[in-house]
């Protein structure tokens, strides 16, 4: 008989979309590990929740997410709400015994990150973020290369992510602006870089940020203007150790869409990747004939697990969701105890403990030795 | 209550799997139509049928596809089979008053498709052929930007369709090199870029076709050589009506691995796209000042349905099986009485008549004009 | 003391003043070979005449080609005037012992190419064609890959030439609509990718053509129509020996500036280059393992002869006039008694003889062999 | 009769050479201005003077530069050896009433640049330099662009400039790796982005920089190792007035060869550029529906001035020599009074105080402010 695994998923929207479908294409996708059961699903007014179960084929519907919680069928719970939310629902859930499956960034301020580590190692159970850029199989394959040696000791990276839609000055100003809502671009987006980086490299030892706005008020719907709090735009130097690098932002960016652009540079080699193209990685080895040395252009194929399970065939490309699919996999391979390749509290700590020690350089205008925990 | 509709699965293999994950996922996907009920798949052997019916979450299993359509609660019928099975399994199914949804090419030989065709248009029933390329969002949106008009009167086209499988010298001859399996690149792969031309532009009026040969031979598993029957590469001249095209395919192409390159010129602007870029596309309009005229590169967007019901943000990227999940919910719409977007026997038919006519057009060195149907 | 070589030019247009920029930059680039003196330049008539010649920095001016032909102090003489002046300032130069640069194509009609060749195979004088684009050290570079093996055996090639500066349809009826102008496309623009196919791989041994036209009349300057009589795009089939292949020209091509597409596909990679990317080279290799296979995008360097004669560094780029100095530079190799890397009159027959065929292709409808010269 | 003006070039290397070749087309090329009279050049030896002499076609030889500027023929002096003779020189030129045209950086020390900008500012003699990449006609139309308002309001720019000659970690130390050459990639590199900047948005008005060493030592001839006193790699935070910015430049980033990459950003657009595909400008424009929006690929032509003057063709591809021939004709036309775009002593000297203002930043761990001059 198949072994199955009861799901809870709190919030429909763009990330709860993400996670259902996850859920219901992850074990047709990888043909191993338990199948999951959508057992309920939890919104903000029933009518929606009702309407979101039955789009998304979950048995039960409620309103109340502390239901879920309490549902003793429900296993494992998908938290995707509002940043604000994460804590208390994490908590929550772990400490009634389920794992948890919680989107980024852990939360608005960093104790309660930290609250959500400390209850989540006492746990027991499993608890990881939402980290899907990590789980391009192209990402991957730059660990690997980069583990292979080849591109020989890394001593310099840059990565720059850019969206555009912060970026229209005549957009009416909305609680993104709003200093409650967190720093702006430095937890909105610097948190996927940082996700990069720690997977490949580790986390920063030392940080030195400037944050700016590229419009200083914005129109409010009553006609006037309304001075913006948030910084659209952080521009961070780093330190891993030995390497150098630096980290942009821009939320404000007219143009880039999904950029997510890395820069890695070695002794031997180099590698240069785009979210954007996210089915693309560039290669360059310092070997062989000057004549015909240049960057590669690597299509994600088969040799890149897990591309193997979605599409046999090379260069047909995958897509954003199933970066999804992919972090569902790893979240179930490390609840069925093996080492899955996930970003869990412990680690996602560190990531907020980075983006708090940038907004911290700014205010101080000096650079900041993040304190990394010891465990 | 829930609107469900039965899907009867032949075949799990590379386009069996894909069909499987579009039918778990169509439903939440797009939130509408009726719940695809998985109620039996059909293998070669039972205890494949029985783990994929696991793996993919079908309620029973089978080796036997008669029995598959048979099954009362079975109404729609996937044919994911090598391409000889194609036709008695959707004639079958057809006669037993299922919908089909077959993947392409209709079957090995002209009278086979036409007896499809045939006993489809009688049934009253659905049928469907799988050319999933023309679902891209983007695609839709080239014959969007054309109907309105933004290159002007198209008047030349260029496809091209290669990848690298056959490519290897050294590979051993296997069955895809025998005169039986069919004509070669021409019907592996002509078929796709013909499915787009037929929905941009219409069915080529006439053809002058020319196949080769990249190997005369291949090695065998004896360690011997043998003839290749089959031609690896076709390069093809065409006119639609007043328009005039170039159609080259070569499943030889070291370094291609799943390109399918448009380029469409017109008296006001031109479009690019290549299915390596699924996610982008290439517009030109003449217009506005010299300085700054130059191709747009349009990344995928929520602005192009149906892309919108996958992720709700921009430039982040569908993948090719999202493709097939779009082409389900056409055929979903199309069964439900609406006009969906998709190429049924009848359209199909004109495909497989277009590549006869380009074998014919090679064998006799002379253009030949398809006869179309007049129904 | 140093050895200088006189020169004269006819015609100061486009390629006029490229050549002159070349007689100008030749020696400072290469430091080898002969000065050249800019002995007399003529053109239609004399103010412009001399206006040239104080720009070019020529010693005379002339508003008679005659004269500078037989001005004993020209050594060379470069003929950049409209194509049908081609073959009597060729066929005059030569017998008057001087050598020539003339610009492509030959002659508007063959027998007239024919003429030329003749003379210049009787006169013992190095006589040259204005094929600038084999001159790219990356397409130098694309020969030297070919013949070390580095793709295998070249087993298919497609071509490709488009601009638009026959685009627009409102654009007023001129010259280069009249039959009296040739073919069209075919001899404005096949010529160039034949230069490269000639030198890569040699001459078509047959070809398949099909002409048209994207818009059947255009506008006169008295407010009327009248009929296009040339044709703005030609597609070809052809085979060089056992390499088949697909050559594509458009000079209404929207978009398109100064495109040259060449797709080079063998045994064991491919190779693949567009003119207006004219310092980017993509290589495909078959080997090592697929995870790191893919297109590498070589910059053209110092490694790609004579690329470091203009700059010592690699990735700066060269531009288009840079072509010329090189050609001018290997005709004054080739004066000098060299090997020079260039297509003189007889090679350049093939190059005519080989677009006739094609437009008889198109009149009969079938294939043609041009019939090769065998001394 | 023509006007005419007397050329001294000192130094024949890389740059020396792409002066002279700018000095020899610059007439033909343009057509209008005085034609220079090659009148002497100077090198560290006679032999290799008149070989140079030779191969440039200057009338006049010498090994003492001194000799040269006090020749009263020469009107104009091309300095172009290493950057320690640079003051002295132009000094000295300035100082005999002669125009100076220097290479880029200045001088090495701060002082010394200063010293060569109070003596071009009292001689009354044009005195510029090199920066020859903002004579791109596409940086141009950068410009133009942004003053026209294309992209709105700028307010984000990151630059970055990246080779990879010091990316060898095996290659043996040389003078580059000592302090006396300067800072490293800072005064090597780092001047040409802040000319762009300098050019397009003004001088930064703080700057925050970190460098980095990617290799701590470096092999020597005698077969140890010597630590390295440069930094190959230097990231820095800045702004301009209301723009933040990020440069980052690396000398040592292996598969850049010729890069200098351009993002910036404003309230209506963005432009992206880089000089290794110096014929490319990517424009962004927020108007117009969604579904077409993306980056613009502009492929020069001659609607950007001074393309037009080489080839009247467009996407036909300046090369790098080409700009230095646009900055001496932009030279000749400040010597003939006009206002050309050229930076002058004055304005180099700001570049020159920014890059110290780095260095200073990066000692002092804090942001530095330049003073500028205010005359």
């Amino acid at each position: 008989m198949t072994d199955t695994i009861g799901v809870g998923l709190i919030g429909t929207g763009y990330m709860g979309k993400c996670h259902a479908l996850a859920w219901t294409s992850v074990k047709p996708i990888f043909g191993t590990g338990p199948r999951p059961r959508l057992v309920q699903l939890a919104e903000a007014n029933i009518e929606l929740a009702n309407q979101r179960a039955e789009e998304f084929g979950f048995a039960q519907a409620t309103a109340n997410w502390r239901d879920l919680i309490a549902n003793p069928e429900v296993e494992v719970v998908s938290v995707t709400t509002p940043n604000a939310f994460h804590a208390d629902m994490a908590v929550a859930a772990l400490e009634a015994g389920k794992h948890v499956w919680c989107e980024k960034p852990m939360a608005v301020g960093f104790s309660e990150a930290q609250r959500m580590e400390a209850v989540a190692r006492k746990s027991g159970k499993v608890a990881i973020l939402g980290y899907n850029y990590i789980q391009n199989p192209l990402v991957r394959q730059i660990g690997e290369l980069i583990a292979a040696g080849a591109i020989g000791e890394v001593n310099h990276v840059r990565v720059e992510m850019d969206e555009d839609f912060m970026a229209d000055p005549k957009a009416q100003f909305y609680w993104k602006s709003e200093a409650s809502s967190g720093y702006g671009a430095l937890d909105d987006f610097a948190v996927h870089p940082l996700s990069l980086l720690q997977r490949l490299f580790g986390n920063p030892t030392r940080v030195f940020a400037h944050q700016s706005k590229p419009y200083l008020d914005r129109p409010t719907a009553e006609g006037g203007k309304r001075a913006v709090e948030t910084f659209d735009i952080a521009s961070v130097l780093f330190d891993i150790g030995s390497i150098s690098g630096v980290l942009t932002v821009n939320r404000s960016a007219w143009g880039r869409k999904g950029r997510i652009a890395l820069q890695i540079f070695g002794s031997a080699g180099s590698i240069v990747y785009d979210q954007e193209r996210m089915n693309e990685l560039q290669l360059y080895r310092a070997s062989g004939p000057a004549a015909v040395q240049g960057y590669q252009t690597i299509l994600s194929a088969p040799a890149h697990k897990p591309y193997d399970r979605f599409i046999p065939a090379p260069g047909h490309g995958i897509g954003f969701n199933d970066l999804k699919a992919i972090e569902c996999h790893e979240l179930l391979r490390t609840i069925g105890g093996e080492k899955g390749r996930v970003i869990d509290f412990t680690a996602g700590l560190e990531i907020e403990r980075t983006v708090h020690a940038m907004a911290q350089s700014h205010a101080e205008q000096r650079w900041i030795e993040p304190k990394r925990a010891g465990h």
